[in-house]
Protein backbone atom coordinates (compact mmCIF):
# COMPACT_ATOMS: atom_id res chain seq x y z
CA UNK A 1 0.00 0.00 0.00
CA UNK A 2 1.74 3.29 -0.91
CA UNK A 3 -0.15 6.63 1.17
CA UNK A 4 0.51 10.20 1.47
CA UNK A 5 2.37 11.72 4.34
CA UNK A 6 3.77 14.44 5.42
CA UNK A 7 6.69 15.76 7.99
CA UNK A 8 6.59 19.11 9.69
CA UNK A 9 8.23 20.09 13.40
CA UNK A 10 7.20 22.39 15.87
CA UNK A 11 10.78 23.97 17.79
CA UNK A 12 12.02 20.56 16.07
CA UNK A 13 9.76 18.18 17.81
CA UNK A 14 9.16 16.28 14.71
CA UNK A 15 6.16 14.14 13.29
CA UNK A 16 5.16 12.27 10.45
CA UNK A 17 1.17 13.17 9.45
CA UNK A 18 -1.03 10.50 7.63
CA UNK A 19 -4.55 10.76 6.65
CA UNK A 20 -7.53 8.91 8.35
CA UNK A 21 -7.61 5.65 6.27
CA UNK A 22 -4.15 4.86 6.55
CA UNK A 23 -4.11 1.69 9.68
CA UNK A 24 -1.72 3.22 12.02
CA UNK A 25 -0.55 -0.04 13.83
CA UNK A 26 2.09 -0.29 16.60
CA UNK A 27 4.26 -1.62 13.70
CA UNK A 28 3.83 1.14 11.45
CA UNK A 29 4.39 3.78 13.45
CA UNK A 30 7.89 2.20 14.80
CA UNK A 31 8.17 2.01 11.01
CA UNK A 32 7.29 5.48 10.06
CA UNK A 33 9.14 7.16 13.18
CA UNK A 34 12.70 4.80 12.53
CA UNK A 35 14.85 7.91 11.69
CA UNK A 36 17.03 5.53 9.56
CA UNK A 37 14.79 2.88 8.16
CA UNK A 38 12.04 5.25 7.32
CA UNK A 39 10.97 8.37 7.76
CA UNK A 40 11.95 9.52 11.22
CA UNK A 41 9.55 11.45 13.77
CA UNK A 42 9.16 11.78 17.64
CA UNK A 43 5.61 10.47 16.66
CA UNK A 44 2.62 10.05 14.22
CA UNK A 45 -0.48 11.91 14.01
CA UNK A 46 -2.94 10.36 11.72
CA UNK A 47 -5.45 12.98 10.81
CA UNK A 48 -9.02 11.38 11.88
CA UNK A 49 -12.43 12.16 12.40
CA UNK A 50 -14.27 11.94 15.92
CA UNK A 51 -17.85 10.95 15.98
CA UNK A 52 -19.26 14.59 15.93
CA UNK A 53 -16.64 15.80 12.88
CA UNK A 54 -13.93 17.20 14.57
CA UNK A 55 -10.74 16.48 13.71
CA UNK A 56 -8.88 13.92 15.91
CA UNK A 57 -5.79 13.72 16.83
CA UNK A 58 -4.84 10.10 16.51
CA UNK A 59 -1.31 10.51 17.98
CA UNK A 60 1.26 7.25 18.25
CA UNK A 61 4.85 7.81 19.88
CA UNK A 62 7.87 6.85 18.26
CA UNK A 63 8.09 3.26 19.92
CA UNK A 64 4.37 2.50 19.09
CA UNK A 65 2.42 3.16 21.74
CA UNK A 66 -0.75 5.69 22.12
CA UNK A 67 -0.11 8.67 23.70
CA UNK A 68 -2.94 11.85 24.84
CA UNK A 69 -1.74 14.93 23.82
CA UNK A 70 1.61 16.30 22.22
CA UNK A 71 1.79 20.18 22.81
CA UNK A 72 4.47 20.54 19.27
CA UNK A 73 2.17 18.00 17.89
CA UNK A 74 -1.01 19.74 17.56
CA UNK A 75 0.15 22.70 16.25
CA UNK A 76 1.80 20.91 13.70
CA UNK A 77 -1.44 18.84 12.87
CA UNK A 78 -3.24 22.62 12.83
CA UNK A 79 -0.64 23.24 10.02
CA UNK A 80 -1.44 20.01 8.07
CA UNK A 81 -5.48 21.22 8.39
CA UNK A 82 -4.95 24.54 7.37
CA UNK A 83 -2.67 23.46 4.68
CA UNK A 84 -4.03 20.12 3.36
CA UNK A 85 -7.65 20.44 4.36
CA UNK A 86 -8.53 24.23 4.27
CA UNK A 87 -9.19 24.05 7.64
CA UNK A 88 -9.90 27.58 9.43
CA UNK A 89 -9.29 28.86 12.78
CA UNK A 90 -10.18 28.70 15.81
CA UNK A 91 -10.05 25.18 15.75
CA UNK A 92 -11.85 22.51 17.63
CA UNK A 93 -9.56 19.64 17.60
CA UNK A 94 -9.92 16.01 19.22
CA UNK A 95 -7.60 14.57 21.37
CA UNK A 96 -7.34 11.75 24.22
CA UNK A 97 -7.08 14.15 26.87
CA UNK A 98 -10.26 15.90 25.58
CA UNK A 99 -11.17 18.95 22.84
CA UNK A 100 -8.38 21.83 22.37
CA UNK A 101 -8.84 24.54 20.94
CA UNK A 102 -6.33 26.37 18.75
CA UNK A 103 -5.84 29.91 17.21
CA UNK A 104 -3.51 31.41 14.34
CA UNK A 105 -0.57 33.29 15.83
CA UNK A 106 1.80 34.72 13.87
CA UNK A 107 3.86 31.98 12.38
CA UNK A 108 2.44 29.54 13.91
CA UNK A 109 -0.13 28.59 16.76
CA UNK A 110 -1.87 28.95 20.33
CA UNK A 111 -3.05 26.30 22.12
CA UNK A 112 -4.72 26.14 25.31
CA UNK A 113 -3.70 23.71 27.47
CA UNK A 114 -5.89 23.98 30.69
CA UNK A 115 -5.46 24.26 33.95
CA UNK A 116 -2.01 23.11 35.15
CA UNK A 117 -1.90 21.41 38.68
CA UNK A 118 0.97 22.17 40.99
CA UNK A 119 1.36 19.29 43.27
CA UNK A 120 4.14 20.59 46.00
CA UNK A 121 8.09 19.72 46.56
CA UNK A 122 9.94 16.83 44.92
CA UNK A 123 13.71 16.35 44.54
CA UNK A 124 15.83 15.04 41.32
CA UNK A 125 19.83 13.80 40.89
CA UNK A 126 21.90 13.01 38.21
CA UNK A 127 25.09 11.68 38.94
CA UNK A 128 26.31 12.76 42.76
CA UNK A 129 23.78 16.36 42.50
CA UNK A 130 20.57 16.88 43.55
CA UNK A 131 18.39 19.15 43.12
CA UNK A 132 15.18 20.32 44.32
CA UNK A 133 12.31 20.66 42.10
CA UNK A 134 8.36 21.16 41.51
CA UNK A 135 6.09 19.24 40.88
CA UNK A 136 3.59 19.93 37.96
CA UNK A 137 1.10 17.95 36.13
CA UNK A 138 0.08 19.17 32.77
CA UNK A 139 -1.73 16.19 31.47
CA UNK A 140 1.14 14.42 32.31
CA UNK A 141 3.79 14.51 35.14
CA UNK A 142 6.81 16.91 35.31
CA UNK A 143 9.82 18.22 37.82
CA UNK A 144 10.90 21.13 37.41
CA UNK A 145 14.52 21.95 38.56
CA UNK A 146 16.33 25.37 38.83
CA UNK A 147 20.02 25.08 37.75
CA UNK A 148 23.19 27.47 37.46
CA UNK A 149 23.46 26.87 33.90
CA UNK A 150 22.07 23.80 31.48
CA UNK A 151 25.30 21.53 31.36
CA UNK A 152 25.28 21.03 35.05
CA UNK A 153 22.86 18.20 33.87
CA UNK A 154 25.62 16.98 32.04
CA UNK A 155 24.76 14.67 29.15
CA UNK A 156 21.30 13.39 30.12
CA UNK A 157 22.03 9.74 28.54
CA UNK A 158 19.36 8.16 31.91
CA UNK A 159 16.52 9.65 33.26
CA UNK A 160 17.09 11.71 36.06
CA UNK A 161 16.96 10.02 39.40
CA UNK A 162 13.56 10.65 40.78
CA UNK A 163 11.13 9.78 43.64
CA UNK A 164 10.06 6.03 42.71
CA UNK A 165 6.88 6.62 45.05
CA UNK A 166 5.88 9.99 43.25
CA UNK A 167 6.03 9.09 39.64
CA UNK A 168 5.27 5.03 39.50
CA UNK A 169 5.08 5.71 35.48
CA UNK A 170 8.51 7.91 35.30
CA UNK A 171 8.70 11.55 34.67
CA UNK A 172 9.08 13.79 32.40
CA UNK A 173 12.57 16.23 34.35
CA UNK A 174 13.22 20.07 32.82
CA UNK A 175 16.25 21.97 34.41
CA UNK A 176 15.97 25.49 33.70
CA UNK A 177 17.81 28.38 33.71
CA UNK A 178 16.88 32.36 33.95
CA UNK A 179 17.87 35.07 30.63
CA UNK A 180 15.77 37.68 31.86
CA UNK A 181 13.05 39.17 32.87
CA UNK A 182 10.30 36.48 32.31
CA UNK A 183 12.51 34.81 30.13
CA UNK A 184 13.85 31.25 30.67
CA UNK A 185 15.78 28.52 28.97
CA UNK A 186 15.21 24.61 29.52
CA UNK A 187 16.51 20.97 28.46
CA UNK A 188 14.04 18.70 28.99
CA UNK A 189 14.53 14.30 29.73
CA UNK A 190 11.67 12.90 28.76
CA UNK A 191 10.39 9.73 29.71
CA UNK A 192 10.50 7.09 27.21
CA UNK A 193 12.12 9.28 24.92
CA UNK A 194 15.61 10.47 26.22
CA UNK A 195 16.52 14.75 26.15
CA UNK A 196 15.01 15.99 23.51
CA UNK A 197 14.59 19.28 21.60
CA UNK A 198 11.45 20.21 22.93
CA UNK A 199 8.53 19.18 24.95
CA UNK A 200 5.39 21.48 24.94
CA UNK A 201 3.74 20.08 27.75
CA UNK A 202 7.10 20.90 29.88
CA UNK A 203 7.87 24.24 28.62
CA UNK A 204 4.52 24.64 29.80
CA UNK A 205 5.41 23.45 33.38
CA UNK A 206 8.87 25.49 33.66
CA UNK A 207 6.50 28.86 33.07
CA UNK A 208 4.43 28.07 35.59
CA UNK A 209 7.26 26.98 38.06
CA UNK A 210 9.30 30.33 37.20
CA UNK A 211 5.85 32.26 37.56
CA UNK A 212 5.42 30.55 40.98
CA UNK A 213 8.60 31.24 41.84
CA UNK A 214 8.99 34.35 40.32
CA UNK A 215 5.64 35.84 42.61
CA UNK A 216 3.96 36.69 39.15
CA UNK A 217 0.71 38.20 39.12
CA UNK A 218 -1.53 36.53 35.98
CA UNK A 219 -1.80 36.69 33.57
CA UNK A 220 1.67 36.50 32.92
CA UNK A 221 3.44 35.64 30.09
CA UNK A 222 7.04 33.86 29.78
CA UNK A 223 9.37 33.09 26.64
CA UNK A 224 11.22 29.60 27.25
CA UNK A 225 13.87 29.02 25.04
CA UNK A 226 14.00 24.85 24.09
CA UNK A 227 17.38 23.17 22.41
CA UNK A 228 15.02 23.67 18.88
CA UNK A 229 13.46 27.06 19.55
CA UNK A 230 11.52 29.21 21.19
CA UNK A 231 7.77 29.03 22.98
CA UNK A 232 5.82 31.64 24.37
CA UNK A 233 3.74 30.54 27.80
CA UNK A 234 0.88 32.39 28.66
CA UNK A 235 -0.83 31.80 32.28
CA UNK A 236 -4.56 33.11 32.31
CA UNK A 237 -5.87 35.02 34.62
CA UNK A 238 -8.90 32.41 34.91
CA UNK A 239 -6.07 29.67 35.34
CA UNK A 240 -5.44 28.31 31.85
CA UNK A 241 -1.81 27.87 30.23
CA UNK A 242 -1.52 29.09 26.57
CA UNK A 243 0.89 28.15 24.50
CA UNK A 244 2.27 29.57 21.32
CA UNK A 245 5.22 28.30 19.00
CA UNK A 246 6.07 27.61 15.37
CA UNK A 247 4.60 24.80 13.27
CA UNK A 248 6.65 23.61 9.99
CA UNK A 249 5.97 21.15 7.22
CA UNK A 250 9.30 20.30 5.86
CA UNK A 251 8.40 17.29 3.28
CA UNK A 252 5.35 16.30 1.89
CA UNK A 253 5.23 13.15 -0.34
CA UNK A 254 4.36 9.27 -0.50
CA UNK A 255 5.47 6.01 1.25
CA UNK A 256 4.61 2.24 1.50
CA UNK A 257 5.85 1.79 4.98
CA UNK B 1 11.86 26.56 -4.38
CA UNK B 2 9.89 23.56 -4.24
CA UNK B 3 11.98 20.22 -5.89
CA UNK B 4 11.67 16.76 -5.38
CA UNK B 5 13.51 14.44 -2.77
CA UNK B 6 13.87 10.44 -2.29
CA UNK B 7 14.62 8.72 0.64
CA UNK B 8 16.42 5.43 1.50
CA UNK B 9 19.06 3.35 3.32
CA UNK B 10 21.33 0.77 2.76
CA UNK B 11 21.81 -1.42 6.05
CA UNK B 12 20.29 1.91 7.90
CA UNK B 13 22.99 4.40 6.31
CA UNK B 14 20.48 6.74 4.87
CA UNK B 15 20.53 9.27 2.44
CA UNK B 16 18.20 11.90 0.33
CA UNK B 17 18.77 11.97 -3.13
CA UNK B 18 17.85 15.31 -4.95
CA UNK B 19 18.05 15.74 -9.06
CA UNK B 20 20.80 17.47 -10.67
CA UNK B 21 19.65 20.87 -10.83
CA UNK B 22 18.99 21.53 -7.13
CA UNK B 23 22.06 23.42 -5.63
CA UNK B 24 23.65 21.35 -3.24
CA UNK B 25 25.16 23.88 -1.07
CA UNK B 26 26.36 23.01 2.48
CA UNK B 27 23.76 24.72 3.80
CA UNK B 28 21.54 22.89 2.29
CA UNK B 29 22.69 19.50 2.85
CA UNK B 30 22.51 20.12 6.42
CA UNK B 31 19.10 21.23 6.36
CA UNK B 32 18.21 18.49 4.33
CA UNK B 33 19.96 16.16 6.82
CA UNK B 34 18.33 17.30 9.52
CA UNK B 35 16.87 14.50 11.56
CA UNK B 36 14.28 17.11 13.22
CA UNK B 37 13.73 20.53 11.47
CA UNK B 38 14.32 18.63 7.93
CA UNK B 39 13.94 15.42 6.18
CA UNK B 40 16.70 13.31 8.02
CA UNK B 41 19.84 11.48 6.90
CA UNK B 42 23.67 10.46 7.01
CA UNK B 43 23.87 12.51 3.77
CA UNK B 44 22.56 13.89 0.79
CA UNK B 45 23.40 12.51 -3.24
CA UNK B 46 22.59 14.99 -5.69
CA UNK B 47 21.99 12.92 -8.96
CA UNK B 48 24.26 14.44 -11.12
CA UNK B 49 26.33 14.23 -14.88
CA UNK B 50 30.16 13.71 -15.17
CA UNK B 51 31.36 15.21 -18.53
CA UNK B 52 31.21 12.30 -20.33
CA UNK B 53 27.48 11.67 -19.45
CA UNK B 54 27.97 9.17 -16.53
CA UNK B 55 25.93 9.18 -13.60
CA UNK B 56 28.03 10.99 -10.68
CA UNK B 57 27.65 10.54 -7.34
CA UNK B 58 27.48 14.41 -5.92
CA UNK B 59 27.99 13.24 -2.14
CA UNK B 60 27.86 15.59 0.70
CA UNK B 61 27.86 14.44 4.64
CA UNK B 62 24.92 15.54 6.91
CA UNK B 63 27.57 18.21 8.26
CA UNK B 64 27.64 19.79 4.41
CA UNK B 65 31.29 18.66 3.72
CA UNK B 66 31.66 16.91 0.46
CA UNK B 67 32.81 13.38 0.60
CA UNK B 68 34.58 10.76 -2.01
CA UNK B 69 32.61 7.70 -1.77
CA UNK B 70 30.16 5.83 0.38
CA UNK B 71 29.56 2.54 -0.14
CA UNK B 72 26.18 2.07 1.07
CA UNK B 73 25.18 5.46 -0.61
CA UNK B 74 26.11 4.06 -4.05
CA UNK B 75 23.72 1.19 -4.12
CA UNK B 76 20.89 3.90 -2.69
CA UNK B 77 21.87 5.95 -5.52
CA UNK B 78 21.66 2.47 -7.93
CA UNK B 79 18.29 1.77 -6.79
CA UNK B 80 17.32 5.82 -7.42
CA UNK B 81 18.62 5.49 -10.89
CA UNK B 82 17.18 1.86 -11.32
CA UNK B 83 13.68 3.22 -10.62
CA UNK B 84 13.37 6.71 -10.92
CA UNK B 85 15.76 7.40 -13.97
CA UNK B 86 15.39 3.37 -15.66
CA UNK B 87 18.95 2.61 -15.55
CA UNK B 88 20.23 -0.32 -16.33
CA UNK B 89 22.55 -2.77 -15.24
CA UNK B 90 25.80 -3.05 -14.92
CA UNK B 91 26.03 0.41 -14.56
CA UNK B 92 28.96 2.60 -14.39
CA UNK B 93 28.14 5.68 -11.50
CA UNK B 94 31.49 8.49 -11.13
CA UNK B 95 32.34 9.59 -7.82
CA UNK B 96 35.01 11.81 -6.42
CA UNK B 97 36.96 8.84 -5.71
CA UNK B 98 36.85 7.52 -9.78
CA UNK B 99 34.07 5.25 -11.30
CA UNK B 100 32.75 2.59 -9.85
CA UNK B 101 30.92 -0.31 -11.33
CA UNK B 102 27.22 -1.35 -10.22
CA UNK B 103 25.92 -4.76 -10.24
CA UNK B 104 22.10 -5.98 -9.97
CA UNK B 105 22.19 -8.77 -7.06
CA UNK B 106 19.26 -10.11 -5.73
CA UNK B 107 17.07 -7.31 -4.06
CA UNK B 108 20.22 -4.88 -3.35
CA UNK B 109 23.40 -4.17 -6.23
CA UNK B 110 27.23 -5.36 -5.82
CA UNK B 111 29.64 -2.25 -5.35
CA UNK B 112 33.34 -2.95 -6.79
CA UNK B 113 34.86 -1.02 -4.18
CA UNK B 114 38.68 -1.94 -5.49
CA UNK B 115 41.88 -2.77 -4.12
CA UNK B 116 42.31 -2.40 -0.48
CA UNK B 117 45.36 -1.16 0.92
CA UNK B 118 46.74 -3.21 4.62
CA UNK B 119 48.93 -0.86 6.21
CA UNK B 120 50.38 -2.64 9.20
CA UNK B 121 49.31 -2.80 12.90
CA UNK B 122 48.01 -0.13 15.63
CA UNK B 123 46.45 -0.05 18.06
CA UNK B 124 42.51 1.60 19.92
CA UNK B 125 41.87 2.51 23.34
CA UNK B 126 38.17 3.08 24.60
CA UNK B 127 38.41 4.03 28.54
CA UNK B 128 41.21 2.32 30.19
CA UNK B 129 40.48 -0.81 27.29
CA UNK B 130 43.12 -1.19 24.99
CA UNK B 131 43.08 -3.56 21.76
CA UNK B 132 45.70 -4.46 18.91
CA UNK B 133 44.04 -3.25 15.48
CA UNK B 134 45.14 -3.67 12.01
CA UNK B 135 45.46 -0.59 9.91
CA UNK B 136 43.52 -0.76 6.19
CA UNK B 137 42.75 2.00 3.66
CA UNK B 138 40.01 1.00 1.64
CA UNK B 139 39.50 4.74 0.29
CA UNK B 140 39.39 6.18 3.49
CA UNK B 141 41.25 4.90 7.04
CA UNK B 142 40.41 2.37 9.49
CA UNK B 143 41.27 0.87 12.18
CA UNK B 144 40.12 -2.61 12.93
CA UNK B 145 39.65 -4.37 16.35
CA UNK B 146 38.82 -7.82 17.22
CA UNK B 147 37.14 -8.27 20.46
CA UNK B 148 35.31 -10.57 22.75
CA UNK B 149 31.60 -8.70 22.75
CA UNK B 150 30.60 -5.78 21.05
CA UNK B 151 29.84 -4.10 24.25
CA UNK B 152 33.12 -3.86 25.55
CA UNK B 153 33.60 -1.26 23.47
CA UNK B 154 30.60 0.93 25.55
CA UNK B 155 29.06 3.63 24.16
CA UNK B 156 31.09 4.90 21.93
CA UNK B 157 30.16 8.39 22.47
CA UNK B 158 33.32 9.62 22.02
CA UNK B 159 36.34 8.65 19.50
CA UNK B 160 38.08 5.85 20.02
CA UNK B 161 41.85 7.00 21.20
CA UNK B 162 44.26 6.20 18.10
CA UNK B 163 47.49 6.93 16.58
CA UNK B 164 47.11 10.87 15.99
CA UNK B 165 50.41 10.60 14.08
CA UNK B 166 49.22 7.61 11.71
CA UNK B 167 45.71 9.08 11.47
CA UNK B 168 46.45 13.06 11.69
CA UNK B 169 42.67 13.43 10.16
CA UNK B 170 41.36 10.92 12.40
CA UNK B 171 39.96 7.16 11.82
CA UNK B 172 36.91 4.94 11.57
CA UNK B 173 37.03 2.40 14.18
CA UNK B 174 35.84 -1.13 13.60
CA UNK B 175 35.20 -3.57 16.82
CA UNK B 176 34.58 -7.28 15.46
CA UNK B 177 33.55 -10.59 16.91
CA UNK B 178 32.92 -13.82 14.98
CA UNK B 179 30.08 -15.24 14.60
CA UNK B 180 31.31 -18.47 12.83
CA UNK B 181 33.13 -19.33 9.86
CA UNK B 182 33.59 -16.37 7.23
CA UNK B 183 30.91 -15.05 9.66
CA UNK B 184 31.62 -11.78 11.56
CA UNK B 185 29.76 -8.35 13.55
CA UNK B 186 30.88 -5.52 13.30
CA UNK B 187 30.01 -1.85 15.44
CA UNK B 188 31.88 0.90 13.97
CA UNK B 189 32.86 5.13 15.06
CA UNK B 190 32.65 7.05 11.97
CA UNK B 191 35.35 10.08 12.68
CA UNK B 192 32.51 13.04 11.99
CA UNK B 193 29.73 11.04 12.63
CA UNK B 194 29.99 8.82 15.94
CA UNK B 195 28.69 5.38 16.30
CA UNK B 196 26.64 4.60 13.02
CA UNK B 197 24.45 1.42 11.93
CA UNK B 198 26.23 0.43 9.38
CA UNK B 199 29.73 1.60 7.20
CA UNK B 200 30.47 0.39 3.83
CA UNK B 201 34.08 0.57 3.62
CA UNK B 202 34.18 -0.38 7.36
CA UNK B 203 32.61 -3.61 6.60
CA UNK B 204 35.00 -4.28 3.30
CA UNK B 205 37.96 -3.24 5.99
CA UNK B 206 36.61 -5.96 8.62
CA UNK B 207 36.13 -8.77 6.02
CA UNK B 208 39.91 -8.33 5.14
CA UNK B 209 40.88 -8.13 8.69
CA UNK B 210 39.56 -11.03 9.36
CA UNK B 211 40.30 -12.82 5.80
CA UNK B 212 43.64 -12.02 6.91
CA UNK B 213 43.18 -13.68 10.64
CA UNK B 214 42.35 -16.64 9.42
CA UNK B 215 44.66 -16.86 6.31
CA UNK B 216 41.89 -17.31 4.06
CA UNK B 217 42.38 -18.19 0.37
CA UNK B 218 40.98 -15.68 -2.22
CA UNK B 219 38.39 -15.56 -3.50
CA UNK B 220 36.78 -15.58 -0.21
CA UNK B 221 33.33 -14.12 0.83
CA UNK B 222 32.16 -13.20 4.38
CA UNK B 223 28.79 -12.33 5.65
CA UNK B 224 29.76 -9.04 7.93
CA UNK B 225 26.70 -8.04 10.32
CA UNK B 226 26.03 -4.57 10.96
CA UNK B 227 23.75 -2.97 13.53
CA UNK B 228 21.20 -1.91 10.62
CA UNK B 229 21.92 -5.23 8.15
CA UNK B 230 23.69 -7.53 6.84
CA UNK B 231 26.90 -7.69 3.90
CA UNK B 232 28.27 -9.22 2.07
CA UNK B 233 31.96 -8.71 1.18
CA UNK B 234 34.23 -11.18 -1.93
CA UNK B 235 37.83 -10.06 -1.66
CA UNK B 236 38.50 -11.27 -5.29
CA UNK B 237 41.73 -13.38 -6.41
CA UNK B 238 42.92 -10.43 -8.02
CA UNK B 239 42.56 -8.14 -5.38
CA UNK B 240 39.18 -6.48 -5.68
CA UNK B 241 36.58 -5.59 -2.85
CA UNK B 242 33.15 -6.42 -3.90
CA UNK B 243 30.54 -5.33 -1.47
CA UNK B 244 27.05 -6.78 -1.78
CA UNK B 245 24.12 -5.50 -0.08
CA UNK B 246 20.55 -3.92 0.28
CA UNK B 247 19.38 -0.52 -1.02
CA UNK B 248 15.84 0.50 0.01
CA UNK B 249 13.30 3.53 -1.12
CA UNK B 250 11.24 4.51 1.43
CA UNK B 251 9.91 7.74 0.78
CA UNK B 252 9.27 9.97 -2.24
CA UNK B 253 7.76 13.58 -2.13
CA UNK B 254 9.13 17.51 -2.63
CA UNK B 255 10.24 19.97 -0.03
CA UNK B 256 11.56 23.50 0.00
CA UNK B 257 14.02 23.12 2.22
Amino acid sequence: MTYPFVKGHGTENDFVIVPADVDLTPERARALCDRRAGIGGDGVIRAARDEDGRWFMDYRNSDGSLSEMCGNGIRVFARYLREEEGATFPLEIATRSGIKTLTESGNGFTVDMGAPRVLGETKVAVGDRTWPATHIDVGNPHAVAFVDDLADAGRLLDPPQHDEALYPEGVNVEFVVRRGERHVAMRVHERGSGETRSCGTGACAVMVASALADGATRPAAYRVDVPGGTLTIEWTEDDRVLMTGPAVIVARGTTDL
